[in-house]
């Protein structure tokens, strides 16, 4: 094992992370929150320490890592990030807990979007740029934004890139993981680009669309307001509703785009899937909800937005949806689970995922019937790898494990089965509010200590896709050769 | 296809049920109810007419049968079977509605439990007595009694084994499929006669200690009180608490025992996660309960019943669990979902399936870190097959779609989330009572008849595995060659 290559690695995560606080410095500064900007201060001053203690200590030898040094990385790189991405919160007073403020913190990186604060209105602007921005960093994944912009490693770090990007597969889309970490950034860059214009040309302040642009952009759902996009415009809400659904879809396919091949990208079964399931929810809710709208357009705008933002995983809301009808809440709570398209920011299950399940189903049925024939799984009209579609469902298997074990250690909270089973739902999916008591209209103060911190290790977990956590939590991988 | 064959076998169901219709006949005429046994005769003529029409029409000319057709047998056997069970509640008049009638029914063979009766003791003895007596059929299953007694076919009689026994493979215990289903139900009727005789011990009424070890050995769960087992003695409760502990056991392993071989049955992994299962649950239920109760005795009790009823897919009760803490309820949830053992008469996903699935994701873990590498998977100290692992997680992959296709077709019934997802979970698993509106205090006749033929259908799908009924829905089954 290469120790000193990890903490290195994760000693140059600090360090972007140190100059990524100089912009909520500069906005505290701006708003003349003194305090708040010495806060950020302080902050980066350690995470310069850290940086400095770490490339003091653990100068590698040789730069080169395996599959198991990749996900200890990941794992390592998102716990320091935001252990000191908190830190704000607390020395600036404005969560004074520190259990809450880790909570808040891993909720933005993760791209959850889940809240202990009752008065988000009450924060600073310093803090609540902080807040929405670390959505931004979180979602597209701080290691390959280190890789992007400082790594001058060799092609071993494709392993971080797997590790950090959701999805049963990682495609590298130009040789080196490097510029494939480039293309992906640029694209994120310019799609939030686009956002923060259209937001402001419908009138939203420059404030409140930069950090609802970083928001939508990284699937996350924090906001600046106590009743999330509800206030603002219908434009406003379109515009959010649209970019959610096209942040929830495989960047991937924008390279084709940008490549000219459109054709290819509609040959992918993933996307096909995923408009499918938005736009049969979207039809079915709008139908559901309709008699307690104003107007056929409120419900289907209601209804395009919750979708958009459930099965996106982002978690803005517009309407209490704690209040529809069962069959709407129901939809909403499977949405959670399948969450968005592989390679996006979007959180969840993962569509690729149930559309491999569902073919490798349809050739589970014929071995039942034929037990002696053999056939081959296709995506896009290639041939999945066996050890794909097995590593999909042994993915299913620890994704059930993780949600009952996690349902189950919470349960000794008093809210009901509906408020626990959806708090573990919306965090473990990086959705962000649950129902009931965790609804869009309450938030996860309710929970204890005890509670606040599982949910927290839940977010992580379901953000980097279980594996990298849970093995870095077994001894073996770290005493074992 | 051997279309003749499947329907020839068929009759051959219907006409055990036909003479199995004698026993609640008799059962009429002790206690004087005449329109009741009127009803089972004419039930039993219109038996023995679709038994000739079968014989007439499909004598097949060879008794040759691969896996599809075993399906089939089994779906359709099982389809038949309700329908011609459930015309004795209706021609009585004791159940006014067909589709109420056929849910019951099914909810019997099925060894459901779950009933949309509000007043169970209203019902005359003939109609209870069938209630209780097709859990006992349907617990070891019919098929496999037909195999028992009347088969004379050569061993593909194998793939009804299959098809009708719980768990993700069969052993057979003697080479000859035939005698397997003897031993089987050898077991069977000795441990219940042997319940009956305790039961009776313990002062109470035969008749009440036939229905209730019916119940029992079928892990049914239907009973002759409103209050199930809540009124009787603590004795009578603790004796039925361990023999639904008992029949959620794998009955190979009590094969082996009466073979001396006690040490092959203590290597079993499945036994030992079972027990551990289920004195964890019984040991954290009664201290999450103990403040409610009056002792540590009725604690106990309390607690070791339920989790045995749930575990086993029973469903009696001594306690409006509902009312209980929200982590005992969380946790009767989970056991809803992973029931007894393979090979045992209990539903649910089974013990044996779970532990595979531990031990294919500790391999999964292993792979993971280190890619290369290649192990195999080791149950009872013998290597599993490949396609067992894999059959297995095929089989969660269509076991959740299922749930959640089910929960969302009910859930635009206005009773909440916890009342229709227990309600799937509860039916599919052939558990019974479910939480909140399908709570032990309560019943399936909230529903409306679509509903209810859904989860009708829910109870086939889970008892059957799935698979026959599904594949027996599936047109290309019955087209392609």
């Amino acid at each position: 094992m290469n120790y000193k290559m990890i903490f290195y690695t994760v000693g140059k995560v600090v360090l972007i992370e140190a100059c990524l606080l100089f912009l909520p410095l500069i906005t505290a500064l701006i708003y003349g929150e003194w305090w708040v900007a010495v806060s950020f201060a302080i902050t980066m001053a350690i995470a310069f320490a850290v940086y400095g203690l770490s490339k003091f200590c653990f100068t590698p030898r040789d730069a080169i890592i395996f599959s198991k040094e990749g996900l200890i990385i990941v794992s390592l790189a998102w716990l320091i990030m935001s252990f000191i991405g908190c830190l704000p919160f607390v020395i600036s007073g404005e969560i004074s807990s520190f259990v809450d403020a880790l909570f808040e913190t891993v909720s933005g990186f993760t791209t959850t979007g889940a809240s202990i604060l009752t008065n988000i209105e009450g924060l600073s602007h310093g803090n609540l740029f902080w807040r929405s921005f670390t959505h931004w960093i979180g979602g597209m994944g701080i290691l390959v934004f280190v890789m992007a912009v400082a790594s001058k490693n060799n092609d071993r770090s494709i392993h971080i890139l797997r590790a950090e990007i959701p999805g049963p597969t990682v495609d590298k889309l130009v040789p080196r993981a490097r510029d494939t970490a480039k293309i992906l950034y640029l694209i994120y860059i310019a799609m939030t680009a686009i956002l923060i214009v259209m937001l402001l040309f419908g009138g939203m302040p420059l404030f409140d669309s930069i950090l609802h642009a970083c928001g939508t952009a990284g699937t996350g759902g924090f906001g600046t307001k106590n009743n999330s996009i509800a206030g603002y415009s219908p434009y406003s809400q379109w515009v959010i509703a649209i970019f959610m659904f096209l942040f929830g879809i495989n960047f991937n396919l924008y390279y084709l785009v940008l490549l000219g091949k459109i054709k290819d990208v509609f040959k992918s079964g993933e996307l096909w899937t995923y408009f499918f399931i938005v736009f049969g929810a979207i039809a079915i809710i709008t139908g559901n909800i309709l008699a307690t709208c104003h107007s056929f357009g409120e419900a289907i705008r209601l209804s395009a937005f919750q979708v958009t933002s459930i099965i996106s995983t982002t978690g803005f809301s517009t309407a209490n949806f704690d209040t529809w009808p069962t069959l709407s809440k129901s939809i909403l709570l499977i949405l959670m689970l399948v969450g968005g398209c592989a390679g996006s920011t979007a959180g969840g299950f993962k569509v690729s995922r149930v559309v491999l399940l569902g073919k490798s189903l349809k050739r589970e049925f014929k071995r039942v019937l034929h037990p002696r024939t053999a056939s081959v799984i296709k995506d896009n009209g290639k041939r999945v790898d066996e050890a794909t579609v097995n590593g999909v469902m042994s993915y299913l298997t620890v994704y059930v494990a993780c949600l009952i074990a996690i349902f189950l250690i919470i349960s000794f909270e008093p809210f009901g089965l509906e408020t626990n089973l959806s708090a573990v739902v919306a965090c473990f999916n990086n959705v962000g509010p649950g129902l009931a008591g965790v609804g869009p209209a309450s938030n996860f103060s309710i929970y204890t200590d005890f509670s606040t911190v599982v949910l927290t290790f839940a977010m992580l977990l379901g953000r980097l896709e279980i594996y990298p956590i849970l093995l870095t939590l077994l001894p073996s991988t770290w005493l074992r050769k």
